[in-house]
């Protein structure tokens, strides 16, 4: 099968990062292909950029050929519910697929993402997805893009919120919440003996899983086809129509 | 003082509708002026619509001269956090706005709202809003450009919707939930002797309350000030550094 | 329009304290008057306080003349509910309208108030307004009664928990928690470089919103009017037979 | 030991008939003694009716002389965590004794009250209580006082919302929701074949139980003594420094 | 009226603990018979010894002759749905006894109980209840056998939770969280001024309570007799068709 | 990798239909072993069956050899939390893995399952697994062993729910609630046009996405392997001093 990764930032070196972690822990017989935003924030921190991103990200998926399944490669699930009302495949987030997966494996954990701007964001995607008495957040001071640049300090950071997470938490597992820091995932369990879970492998899985199973987004209710309509501007080549 | 009422989809005709139940309830000294966004859905129903209405939003958020507050026309709070973590001023949204005056009301009451594939939407917003046992939320089965003419039976089927939310939710006050419906509050709620709350005209009185209080979004935490970097593309133009 | 402002204690520079800061929100047009419990406790701290209100801030409603709106000027929203059933116009609490304000400008955020035994009340409160994820308490350990006097030191314990609010809590905005701090909001939001959200002007707005819109409490459900019935001794003057 | 009843209506037939309840469950050694409000309502339904009743049932409270525990008889729990902060005895609601009872038996049981409007404040309680996702709150369209007249039909209302309850809410136990039912729940429990519960003879049980434990309110935090203050007008007689 | 005391695991002093406490409290009329399971656990610590003592404690719930209730001594209220299902008696559990009877008498409490492998399980005992926003656990770090040495220090470690509960929590009564602590309830309560409970103590008062009303499960549902169906092996002797 | 299937109860056929289900989904190099319990009930219908299963259920997890994940293949999750604690490879629970998998296609589902005995029983789970305000359950009176038999009418009555989740429950998407109907969800899915979700083929998945991942059970706080300590009787030969 073949499964898309999709950078809904324009970074490339953070594509490489993911379609990496991706490849890692791909089945055999998986294909990870990828794509980056080709317009949108250089990172998203917030708000703000997520909003921006979204039509990078959804001519990325608009334009996907002979895919399977498509992960978006962000923490915040950026235009999650939006891919997934126009991909004809299932189209995994990040945050979501991290807590189901942290969820086998733990009653309580720490999510610990870079900006303290993420921090709430993220708290309100942990309740919407029903893991709000079981999961907290933890924001370790660090600019996303300094996760691409090894003497930043920023795994020291990352680390430090760790050890707090487990001192003061009692978490019993950690999630690292951001794309960016996949790489960093098997060395921490490691060092610290405690479940660590990159939301980037998380997701990969998950969408291998539903391809196996011959599942895909329910296009009745929230997730039901686009109207056909007029969309003006830059956005028009990927109304609906052109599917 | 001046409200600046964004219509964040592309047709004029709900801009104008808009403004005129803004203008109804504008208080002594308020001016109403309009934007429509430039750029993005004739209309918007369901997430895709959403998503890809929000650089469109944005731009005339962005764009905004001498306000003192923002009103989102969309009864789906589009865009409502990147706006509020962009504008320098207040930013309401419709559907918080007429949920919190419905509350002040009613302690049981109704979201009628158009298309069924709104309305799982609109139950995750009342439950992230706090009302997610208060409010309920049907769909009258209305594409949302057909409230603008006269002739498509809409009104018919939404008056059906608040007969069933009277008898079967046993609604104490019904909230019209589409942006299009603010010309039609004041008739229901005569006929049907419950309070009918319109989303523009409570959203607007939010605006002038916080202009009064002389209070607008915290810069603290979540909705920050986006940080400077990178936009490519077609959103380039309204980078925060332009701001 | 008119709004009566009722202070549901007897202490009477209380009420003048809360009228102050409602007419300087006030719109043009609109005219403050007040009322003062003739009977009942001389501060509201607690439940006990709080029950032994009701009867003389529900003679003040039941007596009021050629009023467009209430505010109840208790932070507590003491007997509320109760007052919406008797009253044909809108009436507003502190605590509910002040939460629904600092709503719009933050996601999270700290409501300080005097006592301690206010503390779990307010808490409770909060969740029942669904603020529960949203909204911290924090109390300042000073009497009600303490705030009319300058040389009290209430000032710097207030001032104290604000820090801690920002400190510890990661609050966003700020609610003073009291009628009594209603003097205060202003120069602390100059001092802090955060919304600080006084009740009073909050209800005062949400009264001048709702009556703008031609919106009073439902007679459907919750709020119908009360039955006519004995009621004996002390009470019987304001049976809803004499309204 | 000695438990006070309090009727906080004025109705003494109401009282005598929770006094003849509460004398049936009582155990060996527990004498029942009883007070009914000498001002408020004759009876209480709705928020109206519950605030007016709490001076009557307070000065009752306080007036109680060598009592270990009491009981207000009303389902609505009026007054009761006011009653809680003035007595240095545990006092208990109707509602909270009889979920918590009924919660012992049955995960889903559904609460039959009298009239509609009681039905969102109960709704509102059991949500309080915790019970919120487990009970649901039926409304018979009985006026509290046609309880006390067999020949009103009331008893039919009360048989065919129990049977609804059974049939549409999957109830697995049922609760009279207003002490005027106390009288029927033997013979429902007989006819229905599943548990019935009273409120009046629940909370007897409960007070007997913290007797027997030696257990009282705390007065640290929420229920902490009332503060020494002055109480203008009628209430005076039951200021706390009068205790 | 019999009250059965079982002790799911499988030490005698455990059982005489908790039959001395159950004593201490039980009404006049009211004989203590005990059970201790004769297979399963030492002591019951998470949730692997959970699940081995429930044949052991169903064998000595099917057992019980002549019984009007059951009280399960373990504070994890282990196999308590199942016994409920089993027994045509009331059956209660210590935690949820213990939560109810608590929340008679504080808004907001804490659950000390032995270990830290404990913690996350009464937590979420305690939402399933509907006391999630109420109440706490703390973990002493004592293993339930110490608490049968006198010379183990268990005391201390329990004291300094308590401790830090009243000051950090804002506890305003304490839960004792394991049957192993019944003897010290009364000590405990003396020492801090605050309501002190004990589980098996205010589970033998609500089995008595629950007696003498009439009640017992409700046989619709959740709790329905178990299908006559082939068990094999070790458990064969109480399947339901012996009853 | 190998995956265990283990069946908790003691109906071989069942055991060949999941691993049939298993073998189906399962990726290039997973190898599916099977156990079924050597002790307890036929099927599992209810709290009492669930309680009797888990010492066979446990022998089983203890006896697995070279095994990389477990698959508890009872829909009720039956001793899930124990086996976590005795594994030291992760253990996958058939609702948990279908409710994610069902979350991440569609926003509102509902679960059919065979008995009314289990619906609260999985009502209580979902709101566990934190999916209380996405999924309901619907019972389709379908005893576990008739489902192993054609000529019963079991699927007549599945597809009635099926229909009715449809038009009244708005799903979006189907969970099948038995391991017993694993082999039905294929033809099921192609018939309604939404995805039916299959516990047994979701829970394999999600265990080769942990193996994959090298992620297990934390062995911090919740799910810390038992203490060494006395099991009499039946148990002892699965003590975790014989791990």
């Amino acid at each position: 099968m073949r499964i898309l990764v999709v950078n809904p930032n324009t970074t490339r070196s953070m594509t490489d990062k993911a379609a990496e972690a991706a490849r890692t822990v791909a089945g055999h017989g998986t294909e990870i292909v990828t794509a980056t935003a080709r317009m949108g924030p250089a990172s998203i921190e917030g708000h703000y950029d997520g909003a921006l991103a979204l039509p990078g990200l959804l001519l990325e998926i608009a334009a996907a050929q002979r895919v399977d399944a498509a992960v978006i490669a962000c923490f915040d699930d950026t235009g999650l519910d939006a891919a997934r009302s126009l991909a004809a495949f299932p189209v995994l987030g990040l945050c979501e697929s991290a807590l189901v997966t942290a969820g086998f494996l733990a009653q309580r954990f720490t999510v610990v993402t870079t900006l303290e701007r993420s921090r709430v964001l993220l708290e309100n995607l942990i309740r919407h997805y029903g893991f709000g008495g079981r999961a907290r957040v933890r924001a370790a001071d660090i600019p996303v893009l300094e996760l691409e640049d090894p003497a930043s300090g920023a795994l020291g950071k990352l680390r430090w919120q760790i050890e707090l997470a487990l001192a003061e938490d009692s978490a019993e597992a950690i999630v690292l919440g951001c794309a960016g820091m996949a790489d960093l995932a098997h060395a921490l369990q490691l060092e610290y003996g405690v479940p660590v879970v990159d939301g980037v492998s998380a997701a990969v899985k998950q969408a291998e899983a539903l391809v196996a199973q011959h599942l895909t987004t329910s296009k009745r209710g929230s997730y039901v086809t686009p109207l056909a309509k007029t969309y003006v501007g830059a956005m028009v080549e990927f109304s609906p129509n052109g599917m």
